[in-house]
C-alpha cells in the first residue's frame, strides 16, 4: 500500500484539487450546467477518471456487466465488504454535486483512513453506479436496479435513448442483470450525497443522516381536445386542452401545499405546438411525493378529480396513467441511529430517489447528506462549500472506519 | 385554346376528381393531416401538379423569383390581369383545404369560363404563393411579402428552417424581392379560401365575401424562475415558472372572452422539460386577435398585467416580447360590396392572416370563403363538402367573369 500518493494540504484544499479535475467535464458553457448522460463521452471520461483514481490508490476496478464500476480495497477473502459511492450521470443541465460528490468523497475517505493508519478488517469498495438520473434511457437507478434484479436485462436491453440508441449498444453488450454473487459480498452500503433542499441550512449543520425516502411516482396526464385555428375559432366553439392542463398545474400545486407534500409539473408536450394552433393534445407529467403512501394517493386522486371536472367544462378529456411508483424506503433504522449517534448529526427524510433506495431492499443501507446553501438541485445553482464537502469526507471516513473495523 | 381538355360530369364530380389527385400528397397516415412545408418534397410535387394543370389548359407558367408561381390565360398586352389563387403549404398536420382549395377552384373556374364561352377582356392569372403558413421559415405569407416588398430579400435570405437550411438554398437562389413590374400588371386579386370557423354554418350559406382581417399578433411570454429538484424542494422554497405560465394561459382565455376577442397559447417551451425538475424557464406564445386595434392592445396589456402580478406571488419574472403584429386589413369596400351583391352572399370578417391581406395594400383585393361544416381549421378535421366546393367554384367563376369582362 506504499505506492499510492496522497495530495498535500488541508482536506478542503485536497477536496478542491480533486473536484477541479471534474469541473470542466460535460459542462455546458451557456447554462453552466452539466450534460453528463450515461455512457456518453463526458460520462465515459468520468469513468476513465474513476479508473485512474483507483489505480493511484492501488484499488483494482471491476464491472458488474451492468455499467456499474467497483474499486476494491482489501482482499475479498477478508469477508463481506462495506460499499460506498454514488453516480456520475446528471439530469439535463444539472448541477456539479449530485452524484460525483459521493464518489470523490469516497476516494478522499480512503485517503483519510490510510493517512490515519486505519487497517480495515473488512474490504472497502468504492462504486460508480450507471444512469442514476434516468436522463438518457428513462429509468432512474438503472444500474442499481439491474444489479439487484429490480429490472430485468431483457426489459433493459429494449430501452432506447432519444436518438434511438439501445442500452446494449451504449453498454457495449447486453446487461448482465442480477448479480446476487456480488451483492452477497457486501455487508452494507453508505451513499454520501449533496442535500437537495434547505433543511440543513435551517438546522445549521453541515452533514445529516437520512431516515427515509418518501414514496413517490410519475403520472402522465393526457389532455385531449380538438386541434383548431387560433385566429378563426370562436372562443365558445373551442375545446382547448391547454386550458385544462393549466388548471391541473395550479390544482396540483394547491393540493400538495394542503397536504405538506410535493407536486410538480415540469415536463409538457404539446401537439402540434404551433403559435397559431389550438392544441389537439397536451401531455403533462405530474411528479408527486409525500411522507406516506396514503397522503400520496389522496394527492394524486385530488388532482385527477379536479382536472377531470374542469375537462368537462372545457370540452376536453383527461386520461391519467401511472408511469412509475416507488414505495416508501425506510433506511435500516439500526444503522441510521448508529451513524447519527457517531456523527452527532441530524436525521432527515428526503423526497428524492437514490441508488441507496434500491440497495436498501438488499443490504443495510444509509445515506449522508452534505449541506447545500442554495437548496437548489438538478440545476447549475446546486452548491456546497469546500468546507462542508470536507466535513462530509470526514463524516464518511468516520462511518467507514466504524463499519470496516467494528 | 382548343387543345385543353375539360373533365366530364357535374361540377361537384369534377371538383372531386381533381381534388383526389392532391389527397395523398404529403399526407401523414398517422394523423391524417398534411405535412406540406414550402419547398419540401410534397410541396414541390404540388408545384409540379400546378404546372401540369396549367399545361393542360395552355396557361404558360412563370415564377417571380420569390417562389410564387403564376399561370396566365390571355395576352399580357390585353391589359392588367385579374389575379386569383392561394397557397399549397400547410401547418404541421394541417387540413387538406386551407390553401389548395383556392388553387383547385381557380383552375376549375377557368374551365367554367371556357365552357360558358366567356372571352375575357383582361387576362386572368392563377397564382400559387409560397410559404403562406410560415411553418418552415417562421414568416407567414413569405412569398407575397417578398413580392410586395414587405419583406426584404436580405432578411429573407437569412431565414433558416428547423434543420438549419436557408431559404436561398430551399428556393435554389436568393429571393428576387419586390416585383413592382409584376404587381403593376394586376388589376385585382380574389382569393378563395375554406372558412375557418362555423359562421357560415350558422348563416346557412355555402359562400361568403370577406370584409376584413382582424388585427392580430404574436407575443412571446418568457417566465423566468429557478430550476430545482422536484422531489426535494419544499413548496415554500420554490420559484416555479410553470405556475405563472398556467395562470397566464387561463387569464388570456378569460380576458379574450370578456372582449369578444381571440387569445390562444398553443406553443410552449420548457427548460429543462424534465419530469423531476422544477423548470428554470417556461416560454409561451400568445396569439391574440380582435376586431379593432384598441381592443387587441387592451387584451394583451390585461394578460401581461395579470401574469406580472401573479409572477410577484410565485417569485418568478415575466418578460413580454411582441414577435409580430399585423394591423387591421379592411378589404377594398367597393369591390367587396360589388361581389356580395353579385353573389347575394353574406359578408364576414376573419381572424386569420392571408396572402390577400398582404396584397390588399397594393391592389383591390377580395376574399371568398367556402363553408366548413366542422368549423375546424389547421387540423385534419378541417372539411368542406364537394357540393359547397362546387358552389365556391361557381361563385369564383362569376366573380372572375365580372372582373375580366366588366
Amino acid at each position: 500500500m506504499s505506492t499510492h500518493s496522497v495530495a498535500e494540504g488541508s482536506l478542503p484544499h485536497r477536496f478542491r484539487a480533486l473536484w477541479d479535475q471534474l469541473a470542466p467535464i460535460g459542462r455546458d458553457p451557456d447554462s453552466g450546467g452539466y450534460l453528463r448522460y450515461a455512457f456518453t463521452a463526458p460520462e465515459l471520461e468520468l469513468r476513465d477518471w474513476f479508473r485512474a483514481q483507483a489505480d493511484q490508490r492501488d484499488l483494482p476496478v471491476t464491472s458488474d456487466g451492468n455499467g456499474n464500476l467497483f474499486a476494491r480495497w482489501g482482499d475479498p477473502a477478508a469477508g463481506d465488504a462495506v460499499l460506498t459511492g454514488s453516480h456520475f450521470d446528471s439530469v439535463p443541465h444539472g448541477g456539479a454535486y449530485d452524484g460525483p460528490l459521493g464518489i470523490v468523497s469516497a476516494f478522499l475517505a480512503v485517503d483519510e483512513l490510510r493517512a490515519a493508519g486505519v487497517a480495515p478488517r473488512r474490504p472497502l469498495v468504492v462504486a460508480a453506479f450507471a444512469e442514476e438520473e434516468g436522463a438518457r434511457f428513462g429509468v432512474p437507478c438503472l444500474g442499481s436496479r439491474l444489479l439487484t434484479g429490480a429490472l430485468s436485462p431483457d426489459r433493459a436491453a429494449g430501452l432506447r435513448d432519444a436518438d434511438g440508441v439501445g442500452l446494449a449498444e451504449a453498454l457495449g453488450d447486453r446487461p448482465a442483470g442480477a448479480r446476487p454473487d456480488l451483492l452477497g459480498g457486501f455487508s452494507s452500503f453508505v451513499e454520501l450525497h449533496v442535500e437537495q433542499g434547505r433543511a440543513l441550512v435551517d438546522q445549521d449543520a453541515p452533514v445529516a443522516v437520512a431516515s427515509a425516502i418518501w414514496p413517490h411516482g410519475r403520472w402522465r396526464l393526457d389532455f385531449h381536445g380538438e386541434g383548431n385555428h387560433a385566429g378563426t375559432t370562436r372562443m365558445a366553439d373551442r375545446r382547448d386542452p391547454m386550458l385544462t392542463y393549466a388548471f391541473a398545474v395550479l390544482a396540483a400545486n394547491k393540493e400538495a401545499r394542503l397536504r405538506g407534500a410535493h407536486a410538480t409539473v415540469g415536463r409538457v408536450r404539446v401537439e402540434p405546438n404551433a403559435t397559431n394552433a389550438i392544441p389537439s393534445t397536451v401531455t403533462g407529467w405530474l411528479d408527486a411525493r409525500a411522507a406516506d403512501p396514503e397522503t400520496l394517493a389522496t394527492l394524486v386522486e385530488a388532482v385527477r378529480a379536479k382536472a377531470t371536472e374542469r375537462a368537462g367544462r372545457d370540452g376536453t378529456r383527461l386520461t391519467c396513467t401511472e408511469e412509475s411508483a416507488t414505495p416508501l424506503v425506510a433506511f435500516d433504522g439500526g444503522l441510521g441511529r448508529r451513524l447519527a449517534t457517531l456523527l452527532d448529526a441530524p436525521v432527515l427524510p428526503t423526497g428524492a430517489g437514490h441508488d441507496a433506495g434500491v440497495l436498501a431492499g438488499h443490504l443495510p443501507t444509509a445515506m449522508l447528506f452534505v449541506r447545500n446553501p442554495t437548496g437548489v438541485s438538478h440545476s447549475p445553482a446546486e452548491a456546497a462549500t469546500d468546507t462542508d464537502c470536507a466535513a462530509g469526507v470526514t463524516a464518511l471516513a468516520r462511518v467507514l472506519t466504524e463499519l470496516t473495523c467494528g
